[in-house]
């Protein structure tokens, strides 16, 4: 056996991925769990890669014609209560708020009190209070379509947590729409799963695939849900973000009617499409190793780090005048519609100081000495690469190749990730080497198993749910670019006309 | 008496200021009650004003060192219980969940279950929450500043509410700092205070005094609450944003500990400040007029209404090529780092196309005809002037003009806005005069009275309370520019020390 490298982070990946999962993000400082249960603080680190997800998102919808509105935070119970799957789907994971105010108790301590008449559900999705205003705004098709986006925080009361995964509240956008026709109300379905699509791959370097859920996957009240999936380093399937065609249930259930051309009365079709801070956890373990985070350059906090090296009082002038001078040079450049972020760290901590930044995933690392400056270069070191692996360029060669570097980096990052995937993404057909495949080898790490399968499957719900109960694999989705194919079934042997893609998921 | 004039608004400002409000909102499209008690739906032209106020104010935030995080929306009651005054000034308006799931009753109505062992309250603030990461990130006075901010939704739960200015839940954003010494703390929240006073006065155009609340009028908890207060057109004064000093009240409430340089245990230094979504509320109130809302131009959620006129088919072609191109060439252009909003209005509606943009107060509004086009010209009317006063300019010199005008209207009208404020400002000492400047010469409209008063101060709350219980009329500030200078107080003709400002407020 190897010499067993030294890391950044134990345990590493193949020891106990999920709480290396963990660590990563306690050493890059992105997160931390709360005195609320269920509840995260976000970080500064890690807030700053939400603030630049809502940013390339936001443009991206933008230019589709949505524009963003704010909802109460409160649902009325009644309104939940409108539609029947919908309330189904929810009931089990609401936060109820039933009094308005605190009153000292005879011990001395405060309770609650001011009963409200009906109890407010704190939103878990916003289908219902925003379907009554869509009622409220929409008489004629000329008001048609409404394109409304909403960044917001909900809460779903989950039993078991875990940072950006799966949190009781959380941060997100969710998106909702009206239309005057069912084709254009699935075209906006589709359209706002291919920007999720794009954004995933062009700046999250997080390839998916575009799929359409099962029934049984669906989201409650929805006619069809689409979704991209990605594949996270323990093979697991990741849903990265839903587009809902509601058809007309939530028309009829909020009263969404208007008058089309011929004067007749008609409900309405709407949409809605959501994605989550859950985007943070995908990120992180498509691209995180066992040195910590790795963060694609066009999502990164910060692109670069300037890491003056000064051993002797008199050489601290002269070294940090250069550093501060190519930051301006640095910043005076944009990267994807931000200035290039540049943090300066002339912490006098030895070795400890890069393997910070290395934790925390910036894309690159400069050091900055007296020999360097003498050159007029400086030594570059690229997440991307191994630690070690740092090489002299010179400065002006550096700050023009700048973006160029980046966008190198961002490249490199997707297309590793796309190798993980197909890497570990068979067709099966045959049941046996189906179970095989999904059946962990070692039982120390139940985690380990094949990954993706694309497998032909029936169509039939009883048979999914077979699956699932006995591997723990469900369909993650039948991709919309899947050719229609007869066959049989993986795991029933009836006749199937679709191949989906199985796989363990988060 | 003159022949009155036709308004877009119904009642005027003078007849009715209150009602006016409500319908320069209404009809603006701004905003509007919601099914949920107390909650407003922001719509999209109201929400591209909180848009365009995050941008600004975060831009100015961190250019002072402060970083975006966020925080659980939940607070454990025994979290708001720590610092007393705190949960006192909070304890009447809370908004208390209890429950975490809901359950079919007996009755087949839905009903709260799964019942919390400790209620948690939607954050009214977050000092209480924040406090508790602090005390965890801060060690050593190397961990210090701590300069952090959260963009967020609060609750207060509010029993008389008004749109923008007093609602249950509310948008703000929330700025929190841990210092190693007082003098720091005391910097940073002056520092914060003039950070909210230039945002008012350079992208709202609301001229601001800069000053410090009374004792009766301090946040709970707070050592020393700094203001900015804007006066309305009713001549009534909005709390535009306000600084906290808190000393070390939350530091020992939430164990917030450091090792200083002489490894010496001490207690942290900390401030808060916040501003909300009744910054909106304030921008309409300065500046709106009897037509309806009038946006400064560097907030304003678009720029400019190009508006075809096309009165034959066989001109439609020639007329809207000619506008496109019009917008690509100011879109073009950035103002305060957007990009020049350009909205194209091509309904053939009549005279109620201008109309209804007047209403919404967008800065320019373009008319293009063929005539116009003929000559390569524009036909444009300002928000800052009347109605009917529009002018033809030449295209080419109204594109290259065009960020210029802007400016040209955001100074008009702070301009305006400090005009109005000065006339209505007095200086007073005598009681008599004091009395009769702020009781109401017409009794059907109480709201029309003198304005703002600076008049000398005992410092004494008992006195202060009086002139509240009398004359409704509260100390909003001591101005922080304000000159030292002996005198007797303008209502007990005790000794004072200070002038202060005197006003009725929202």
């Amino acid at each position: 056996m190897a010499k067993k490298q030294q890391t950044a982070i134990a345990p590493v990946r193949a020891e106990d991925y999920p709480e290396w999962y963990q660590q990563v993000i306690k050493a890059s400082d992105l997160a931390e769990k709360s005195p609320v249960r269920g509840c995260m603080v976000i970080k500064p680190w890690g807030y700053a890669l939400w603030e630049n997800i809502m940013r390339g998102m936001d443009d991206m919808f933008k230019a589709t014609g949505v524009k963003n509105a704010y909802f109460p935070l409160f649902i009325p119970l009644s309104f939940l209560e409108k539609e029947a799957e919908h309330v189904e789907g929810f009931a089990k994971e609401c936060a109820v708020v039933t009094h308005h105010r605190l009153e000292k108790s005879a011990k001395g301590g405060l309770v609650p009190a001011g009963r409200l008449n009906e109890p407010l559900v704190v939103r878990p999705t916003s289908e219902t209070i925003i379907g009554d205003s869509f009622a409220k705004w929409v008489s004629s098709y000329r008001d048609l379509p409404i394109l409304i986006n909403q960044w917001a925080n909900v809460v779903r009361w989950e039993m078991r947590t875990r940072i950006f995964l799966r949190t009781s509240e959380f941060l997100w956008q969710e998106g909702h729409t009206a239309h005057a026709t069912r084709e254009e109300a699935i075209e906006r379905t589709r359209m706002m799963l291919e920007i999720y699509a794009d954004f995933a791959e062009t700046f999250l370097a997080m390839p998916v695939i575009r799929g359409r859920k099962t029934e049984s996957e669906r989201f409650p009240g929805a006619i069809d849900t689409l979704c991209i999936e990605a594949m996270m380093q323990d093979r697991k399937a990741l849903q990265a973000g839903t587009s809902h065609f509601l058809g007309q249930n939530f028309a009829l259930a909020s009263g969404i009617r208007f008058q089309n051309d011929q004067e007749e009365e008609e409900y309405a079709w709407t949409t809605s499409w959501g994605s989550s801070t859950r985007l943070i956890g995908g990120l992180i373990m498509t691209h995180s190793d066992d040195n910590g985070l790795v963060l694609p350059p066009r999502i990164a906090s910060a692109h670069v780090v300037l890491m003056p090296i000064i051993r002797r009082p008199e050489e601290r002038s002269r070294v940090m005048t250069y550093t501060n001078n190519l930051a301006a040079h640095l910043r005076r450049q944009y990267y994807y519609r931000r200035p290039v972020q540049v943090e300066i760290d002339a912490r006098d901590i030895g070795g400890a100081r890069g393997w910070d930044w290395i934790k925390k995933g910036i894309p690159v690392r400069v050091e900055i000495g007296p020999k360097d400056i003498d050159k007029d270069a400086v030594f570059v070191g690229r997440r991307d690469r191994e630690p070690r692996e740092r090489v002299s360029i010179a400065a002006d060669a550096f700050v023009s190749g700048f973006t160029d570097l980046l966008d190198e980096i961002q490249h490199n990052l997707y297309q590793r990730a796309l190798g993980f995937r197909e890497a570990h993404t068979v067709a099966l057909d045959a049941r046996d080497a189906f179970g095989a495949y999904f059946t962990p080898q070692n039982e120390a790490k139940p985690e380990i198993h094949g990954g993706f399968a694309k497998a032909p499957w029936c169509g039939d719900a009883a048979c999914e749910k077979q699956i699932k109960d006995e591997l723990n694999v469900t369909i993650r989705c039948i991709p919309l670019d899947a050719p229609r194919e007869t066959g049989a079934c993986v795991y029933c042997k009836k006749p199937s006309g679709q191949q989906v893609i199985f796989a363990k998921a988060y």
